[in-house]
């Protein structure tokens, strides 16, 4: 029988249709054609981009030449621009305001065929590093207030380059999403004075049925409210509102679960395409008692279709703790 | 330069890329190869489906078999049933409660080659009064309290059958899409006196430059915060909270505006795959003196990726000005 299950943060509901039960060979494994053509974001091609913002390069080397081992550089196509411009909002029936941020891409690696299951520890570190770098220069900069990360992988997931790499958008909005945590994360801790992310943590290492994998500062899970088959979560240990403020020990747990949780879901899924996204605190809330920073990742296996854009409430075919028990038993 | 617009009701916010610009010829046309095989719902076929809910159909033919131009049967694959079932709800950290509800298709038509643009007038009515009749059927089993009436077409849209059908789920939760726009208009209502969707008719119609058509009872614009390209929504000019509320006068001129927008947005973008969804009140908010049901129509020619995902703020690279130019001035 299909069951409700209500997401306790945000109150949000999923139907997970259990009967449907998708396992991993349900799913059509991702068919892309390779793009041909040169790609800005290899070494020796620093030229095609506008110029870097920063890099992790070898001693001697300068600025847009070879020699870096992580780049970021300006979106050559940026949703949001002008980053030192004053905000001009006007209120209307209708509400507008220019469009002032960043728009930022971290690229990952100067070899084109890398991914986040094939780097070593290394360069994970490497590329953590630079979102958190980004992450509180950004953060540092009026008017925003918030500051996105994430990763599209797969033309299907809206990657339009092949190159690995993440993005940052900075915006002087607090966007809904968050706002909807934070809301339901202050309601929590109004009425039981705890994180209620924390007390997801303990729930899930007691439950066990939904942990993918865990080391010392990180846990690996699929939420109990997934919306999608094979959705995970990733949250530190520590409580932690502010992405920016995990340390150095943290970074290395940080780049070792995620790789092995993308190993586990390449070798399962066969490198499907996904979104990654930080949720992170906006401003104003970085030393927040209730929110907890986490990592997102969304598998982009079934299609968001009218029942979901009309109603908001998600239909999973498959119950996270089959999804968990698939990918805990992958060996990679 | 890039604009954020905030939609009225919901207060979600919007990125309006207004240096990209996209044109319909910039969209990849909907490319699907055609599907072998029986179809199900085609006539002559009505054994391959679950026995029919309810039929239009000749005088002196018999259910299941052929003599129908409108046929509603259970899904075969139902993400929801078991309506008869009490609600059996656990609050815990997690909260979960069992699947309770109806999943239905309504046949549009007994062939396989017609679309929203196809049908004649007749049949749009035949397709709207369909609607109404499950809307006011399962509106009055308890403990349903809300029913999404839906439609999928075009396999990126997440339709699995080519034929035309549309889908209706009935729910015992108010969805958190509809609840959303509940409480922003009842704020609205509360400090203005008026119900936001009639002032938003009234905003449309003068300034004009959203506007794709009108009749008498209806208006269809692409709106203000548009989250997609040629995004559509469809209002009724006379308040009416409840869907199923619709006379006969309105059913004519419903079907009437709907088969214009569709034929001009197939014609502007080569058929595109879209969703279609009814937003209508929920049981205890059907004489709601500031909720006013409506259908939005979301063409499928961008992908959400992790920024949209992450924060909730829809990068949409087409003003809606320039959307409802070209539909307005493309000729069927």
């Amino acid at each position: 029988m299909p069951e409700f299950r209500q997401e306790p943060i945000t109150g949000n509901w999923v139907i997970i249709a259990t009967e449907r039960n998708k396992r991993p060979s349900d799913f059509q494994a991702r068919n892309e054609e390779r793009k041909g053509g040169v790609c800005p974001f290899c070494k020796g091609n620093e030229k095609l981009t506008p110029p870097e913002i920063t890099a992790y390069r070898e001693a001697g080397t300068r600025p847009d030449e070879p020699g870096w081992w992580i780049r970021v550089v300006p979106n050559k196509f940026a949703a949001l621009d002008n980053l030192g411009a004053g905000l001009d909002i006007r209120r209307n029936f209708y509400t507008n305001m220019n469009g002032v941020g960043a728009h930022e891409v971290i690229v990952e690696s100067p070899e084109h065929e890398q991914s986040f299951d094939q780097h070593d520890s290394i360069q994970m570190r490497e590329i953590f590093l630079a979102w958190r770098d980004r992450h509180r220069a950004l953060m540092s900069r009026a008017p925003i207030r918030y500051v996105q990360i994430f990763k599209n992988e797969g033309a299907i997931a809206g990657a339009s380059l092949e190159h690995p790499h993440s993005q940052v958008i900075a915006t002087p909005l607090i966007p809904a999403v968050i706002e909807e945590e934070l809301e339901g994360a202050r309601k929590y801790f109004v009425d039981r004075d705890a994180c209620p992310y924390c007390e997801m943590i303990a729930h899930e290492d007691e439950a066990g049925s939904r942990l993918i994998a865990r080391n010392q500062q990180f846990i690996s899970f699929c939420p109990y409210a997934s919306r999608f088959p094979f959705e995970v979560t990733i949250l530190p240990r520590r409580h932690q509102a502010d992405f920016s403020r995990l340390d150095d020990a943290m970074i290395e747990d940080l780049g070792a679960i995620v790789k092995l949780t993308m190993q586990k879901m390449s070798t399962s899924l066969s490198r499907p395409a996904y979104n990654l996204t930080l949720h992170t605190a906006p401003v104003g809330f970085t030393g927040s008692p209730y929110y907890h920073w986490h990592l997102e990742i969304l598998p982009r296996l079934t299609i968001v279709a009218g029942f979901e854009w009309g109603t908001g409430i998600y239909i999973n075919p498959t119950p996270p703790e089959n999804a968990a028990e698939y990918l805990r038993e992958t060996s990679i």
